[in-house]
């Protein structure tokens, strides 16, 4: 496939865009290599263009010639995904959004920002007035809450307020149709759905409107058991405390957290299971009340009552937690990988059991409590010792045998990583919003093949990757 | 039991003293009149004189007295009670604390004060900065935060963050026991519920540390149904939305709504049963899209869309709710009363069910959503027409023979109004704290009479009552 780059660069003027090719290998690119499967389907994924606007009218200008031009187009926001969601696996353009990164106002429990600003400065600047989003990644610093908004869904927050996915989690989504003359859409309401957590697949996001909740100085605190089952059973217990105020609550089965926090290693042994909690300020008094419920709680840590000395060079507990416990496992030891599983409400205790009985040292349990339609229940992102792609399908397939439904971080695609069926409100917006099929093609199996079955026990092969790795070949 | 009030007065110099017997008499009374049999029982209590302290040091100096006198001491708020909490069945002295209602700190998450201090008084300082309290009962304009602490459960705000018997949502109380020389206690902790909920039998709180959360322009919302089934269902998953901030979610069964809503008449037919809600402004889209999910809602209000001449004179939705709804029955239809049932999770909508088809007339539905140990379920106060003791007792049998536990509010004990059982730490504390057990008299049936059988079927009767009443009549 062979775009008309040139042509596009002359259409689009002297917006800011980027052609050195280790440059656009490096915007090309995110996380996927936690997977060793998207490691190497998507190694040679790379864009002809980055193209940087700086505004929505530059957006809007890039996407009129693309249009034009036929020239598929992917948007990025800082690129901390994990499944290759702003992957460009057709080439063409990575549309780059991290330029827009302006906070545009601040009002009561509400934010509005440009796609590109980074969830922990859209916090610097909402702090000031007393207020913080409710949830973000384990990649605070460096994600944007574009990229969190159209390809994460949940995680630090989600014990108090759920999921991306949950009515009143994103406020306003304002996103710029491919088209010859693209227009602008203002989602709110159940319309959020159709462009949330649709990896820019329908639409591109030029402005983002969230919630916003009190912000409070989070006590960091890991607390020790003996046993992975205590710990489990003792987060579950804490999360269910309604008068409580939580931003995390992490259990990570021993070896885990000896063997890869390595800043953390003198206060945790290698039979150690933890749990991590970010705990309110005020609520202090009551986690600590509630602890010592639990003979075998051991407090291992207190940020509140640890010396400078002592928290010095120490990640925040959320830089230990969700996709980072996975990428501190990675580092230390490169065969692991990880899965993506929820353990339903009510057996969640019994579930996560019995799959840490079955695997042994093979997958090491790492879960994260949520709230979930109205439940306190967990997911799960075990740590996976990685032999083969045929064993990992077993072990996703006997976890789902065992209860456990798996979101598989080792596909590229929306439907296979998620809910494993098409989704027709999206597919019905992308029909308006991306007539043409431009907008990062290949991650919406529903547009792709229809008829794709997802029980056939096979990846979802976007074809125009394989065009374009022989036409990169040729 | 004549004490020896002269000498009390002398003892107590120039602190503020009433003994006007028609003024003591309002200062000895609750709304315990909602409850016919409370209303038979206690109509006669008064005592013999009300005390009003205007800091710690005077309540140092009453209680110092009283003590050398052993003249029995009843603490009150701001007697918004409906069990009688306050009222000094022995006589004696009622501590009013009224004039003790200073805000004295305010920080983020925290909110300290003197325990008269109205909520609603509270919160408009803490707004100002933006935060409120977590939760009030429904006589918000007029209740004492210690009196809520001390005699209430939860109520508006219960729906977010579970009852005030949950860890968190106190922080800490300082507490004078009763002794020759009263000390000062702090509690905090699992400490605090050795005098929280225990009527001021056991200590006398003269500072209260409350937490907050951010406080939010809360829109009123009123859905209706044309069956009382079909609100309970929208009530119950609505409640579930963990992303949609919510303070209160009623369901209140026809025809009571348009019956007894006097002032919101027009806007509900008698066929309607109703779902009042209070949302954060930065909620109510979200609100709108899940209500949009049933077809059988119909908002009949809505009051961040009402014109200021359609809100005008219409109470806000929190002074429908909990036992304002009571309230406002009562004073249309003089035989009702009410029962205070769970309906525990997960089974709460069949039980609902059940127990509505079972009454028919005799008992109108009227539900409280809640988080009660990190689930979504409900409360019921239903409307019950009196027509006999025996009746009532039956009807109270019959809920719990179906599954909801009573929580008897036609009873002035602790332990017959909730669990049935000795509280072992209040009690302990109250061995501690009130020696000769002067401290409200008769409220605490393990410290009146230890082999009380709360399963022979008959009332605590506080002897020292009909000791009085018989005093009175000599």
């Amino acid at each position: 496939m062979n775009y008309d780059i040139a042509g596009f660069r002359a259409a689009i003027g002297a917006i800011r865009c980027e052609d050195n090719p280790v440059l656009v290998r490096q915007k090309s690119r995110d996380f996927y290599w936690y997977s060793p499967i998207l490691k190497r389907e998507l190694d040679s994924v790379a864009a002809d263009l980055v193209a940087t606007p700086a505004n929505e009218d530059e957006v809007r200008a890039i996407l009129a010639a693309a249009y034009a031009l036929q020239i598929p187009v992917t948007p990025r926001g800082a690129g901390t995904g994990n499944y290759g969601q702003a992957m460009p696996l057709a080439g063409g353009v990575v549309l780059n959004m991290a330029a827009m990164d302006k906070v545009t106002s601040i009002a009561p429990g509400r934010v509005v920002s440009e796609p590109g600003a980074l969830m922990a400065a859209i916090d610097e600047q909402t702090r000031r007035g007393g207020q913080e989003l409710r949830m973000h990644p384990s990649t605070y610093a460096t994600a944007s809450i574009g990229g969190f908004v159209a390809g994460g869904s949940g995680g630090v927050g989600s014990i108090r307020w759920g999921g991306l996915r949950d009515l009143g989690n994103v406020l306003r989504l304002r996103v710029l149709t491919m088209e010859a003359t693209p227009r602008a859409l203002e989602l709110t309401g159940e319309d959020l759905s159709m462009a949330a957590h649709a990896y820019g697949t329908n639409g591109v996001i030029t402005a983002v409107e969230m919630p916003l909740t009190a912000a409070y100085d989070w006590a960091d605190l890991i607390v020790g058991f003996s046993t992975f089952e205590a710990a489990a059973a003792y987060a579950n217990a804490l999360s269910e405390q309604d008068g409580l105020l939580l931003k995390l609550v992490t259990v990570i089965a021993s070896p885990a957290p000896h063997a890869y926090f390595l800043r953390h290693r003198h206060l945790v042994t290698a039979d150690h299971s933890v749990v991590l909690a970010m705990v309110a300020d005020h609520s202090l008094d009551a986690f600590r009340a509630f602890t010592r419920r639990y003979r075998a709680a051991e407090t291992l840590f207190d940020s509140s009552r640890a010396s400078p000395d002592a928290r010095k060079g120490l990640p925040p507990n959320y830089e230990l937690a969700w996709n980072h416990t996975t990428l501190r496992a990675l580092r230390v030891e490169p065969a692991i990988t990880y899965l993506q599983a929820l353990y339903p409400f009510p057996t969640q205790l019994a579930t996560v059991k019995a799959i840490h009985e079955r695997f042994g040292e093979e997958v090491t349990g790492h879960l994260e409590f949520v709230r979930f339609n109205g439940e306190i229940t967990c997911f799960g992102l075990p740590l996976v010792r990685f032999t083969s792609p045929e064993r990992l399908n077993e072990i996703i397939a006997i976890h789902e045998a065992m209860g456990a439904p798996i979101f598989n971080p080792h596909r590229y695609t929306l439907e296979e990583g998620g809910m494993k069926q098409t989704d027709l409100a999206q597919l019905a917006f992308k029909r308006r919003a991306d007539p043409l099929g431009l907008l990062n093609p290949g991650k919406m199996v529903a547009w792709e093949d229809p008829d794709f079955d997802y029980r056939a026990g096979s990846n979802f092969l976007f074809q125009g990757l394989e065009q374009r790795a022989r036409a990169a070949g040729a």
